[in-house]
């Protein structure tokens, strides 16, 4: 009989994730870095501005030639050029002339400032363009210095940051063509369970349609791994050891889900054990999900998840979700932590820690969280609507509507927390 | 000179979501269809369970064998066969007999109840497998009933919703080997501006990176569309039209950016009123972002840009990214829209309504936004941090730290809340 000592979630998650190695750096184009991590810092190769120009479009003066313009004695100025943006004018502005300027473009040599261009009136004089200035403007007005936005050799963004649209843009800015992005982690999906049949299949007695592979696949996917279904264990052990042996050969991570129990088709024990591969855990005090477990092989993990869809579901994102996360590069693996108002009643008693699925709306600044289904761990259903978790620490009980409760965020990305089940609080404690 | 009568950033939404009609449906493998929405909804095919079965690892047994039990004369029964998930005992389970059984197996005939391995006691009676039961258990016991979690025909999912993994699981339960989704919709981006260089060109004097259209092709990717980059206007009208026109025939959407302000080389609304296109606006009465632009030619929209970085991004947000949304089948299209308290005065006046760029983090079950930068548009930097926009309602100002305020989510998916911009309480009114 297998011996399980039960491990605390926060201690379960720090085991895993000690063997959290970033992947291989990748350069990727900058249309494809989009939803990766960075792997080295984004350094700005030049100011930015990179050069004096004009926030407007305008008329590019001397100052001092406005000096004593007003309304009623209109200071003519001759224009001797105009530049868009990208163009430089060639020459230096010399005493009462001025270049039309379009907006971003370089300020001409010799001029100070910008007129707008509604501040002042073009003329025609003797056949040559000119403008009336109607009142002195300042030395630098209207003008973007060098670098005032930011200077060379800036770190605007650390590595292991999640690549933004925002970001793609510095990327562009900075000259970036090639990004270092971390590999997504290759992770092989595969299923137990002599009850399940494939998804195109019509049903039989005792049987069910196999959803954990898909649910695995798409939590893989994410979490920014590359997701491959490897299929079915078959009901013979030898088989389903050689099956596994091989499959763990090609890819970073194995996710298996169910044949973790005390069944007697519960093979994941034994193959683990056949393997010699290192079980970090194979049994966590907390609902559901208690059979996860957890095994090393060769530095590379194999995540045995329950065969129950609501206990596979938790155990995925608690414990292979950072994980695969870290793998990618992602400075902050963990998903969100935060605390939210009850929407419904929780009056179970909880003996362990409880993660119960939840359905999070925003009501004015505040998080209202709603408990979905019964948390009976079979139901599938409750599995739709899902975007929290639900913390009902060990020992409490009876949770009312309105009070307070600490959840988990599925969905969020790139809104930065502390880590998840490393605070200094405990859980359940 | 352009007529330019500026409208409501509400309207502005309102006119460009009448064009939003959903693409075509397309249906596609279980392990491709996470992150499309449905374009049907999910009915279960099967009650769930599908047959009473066993919560448990245990024993099936007819209650009424057990009605004298106890520990001090506990009532021996006969094991009569083991079947695990998926198996079926083919049998009549007779008067003091029971099944051994796994959990997730069909209840074998003749039984109404299940007993937990842990509480009965395995003996071999003269070479006959059999257990002591040391108390009565009830009829019904431990049986997850037919049905008990979804009835057959049930509407599960609506049309229009995002697929998550948990919306994966309950695909698969109920047989969607093939998911119907609404195709990506095809969004061609192109920049204009002659002072553009190449991301992968060294810089010159008066011209900087091309930034806008990467952004702009990423924003695109996360807000659902298929994006494909086509390049940047020549300085050539003619030519820039004839891009334009020929570009559009081949996407279902096409964004520029850049080329609508008043500048001598501003390209599109020359371009748009040649096309003969329907201008839906071409300005609105917001910062940044005011010269925004949307044109509808045949059907498809033209979304018209404005080359500065943050008023690119934050038009893209307010007006593209939920028609491309829509166009990808989503049932709510709108990012969504709370409040939260600020983390940083902001003293400006606002004469029109201005989204500012912020930064969201999560405290104690409440948001805090600190707004980014000082919002000059020019500065590009602040976008790297930004995942919020903060509403500053026109006619207001000195926002103070710790002000409540409405914000706008730019990350978020799959939480719902009401549409934005069409709500009852006005903005800026």
């Amino acid at each position: 009989m297998l011996r399980r000592n039960p491990i605390k979630i926060r201690e379960a998650i720090s085991r895993v994730m000690e063997f959290a190695e970033p992947t291989d750096i990748q350069y990727l184009s900058l249309l494809e870095a989009n939803g990766y991590y960075l792997a080295e810092d984004l350094i700005s190769d030049h100011p930015v501005p990179p050069f004096d120009r004009s926030p407007y479009d305008g008329f590019a003066v001397r100052s001092r030639d406005t000096l004593n313009a007003s309304s009623k004695s209109p200071k003519l100025l001759k224009v001797v050029g105009s530049i868009g943006a990208g163009q430089i004018f060639s020459g230096v502005v010399g005493a009462d002339e001025t270049v039309r300027i379009m907006t971003g473009a370089k300020i001409p040599e010799g001029c100070d400032a910008v007129i707008m261009i509604e501040a002042v009136k073009e003329v025609d004089v003797d056949g040559e363009a000119s403008i009336h200035v109607r009142r002195p403007i300042e030395s630098n007005k209207n003008i973007s210095f060098t670098g005032e936005d930011i200077e060379q050799g800036t770190t605007l963004v650390e590595s292991g940051a999640y690549i933004s649209p925002g970001i793609i843009a510095l990327l562009a800015t900075f000259g970036y063509n090639r990004v270092p992005v971390r590999k997504k982690p290759k992770v092989g999906v595969i299923v137990t369970g002599s009850e399940l049949l494939d998804v195109d299949k019509p049903l039989e007695p005792g049987k069910i349609r196999n959803s954990n592979g898909y649910m695995v696949y798409a939590q893989t996917m994410r979490a920014g791994g590359d997701a491959v279904y490897l299929g079915k264990l078959s009901d013979d052990f030898n088989e389903s050891f050689n099956f596994i042996a091989s499959s763990l050969s090609e890819v970073d991570v194995l996710i298996t889900t169910g044949g973790v129990s005390v069944g007697d088709f519960d093979f994941m024990p034994g193959i683990l054990d056949k393997l010699g591969a290192n079980v970090l855990f194979n049994k966590i005090g907390m609902r559901p999900g208690s059979v996860t477990t957890v095994a090393e092989k060769d530095g590379k993990l194999i995540f045995a998840l329950s065969g129950n869809p609501s206990a596979c579901y938790v155990g995925f994102e608690l414990l292979a979700r950072p994980f695969l996360t870290a793998l990618s590069g992602a400075k902050q693996p963990y998903l969100e932590k935060t605390t939210a108002y009850l929407g419904a009643d929780f009056l179970k008693r909880n003996p362990f820690d409880r993660f119960v699925r939840g359905n999070l709306s925003y009501n004015k600044g505040k998080f209202i969280v709603t408990p979905l289904g019964l948390d009976k761990s079979s139901v599938v259903s409750s599995l739709a609507e899902a975007n929290a978790l639900i913390v009902f620490p060990a020992g409490t009980k009876g949770y009312r509507k309105g009070m307070e409760v600490e959840i988990i965020l599925l969905e969020s990305k790139g809104i930065s927390t502390d880590l998840f089940g490393m605070e200094e609080k405990g859980e359940g404690d």
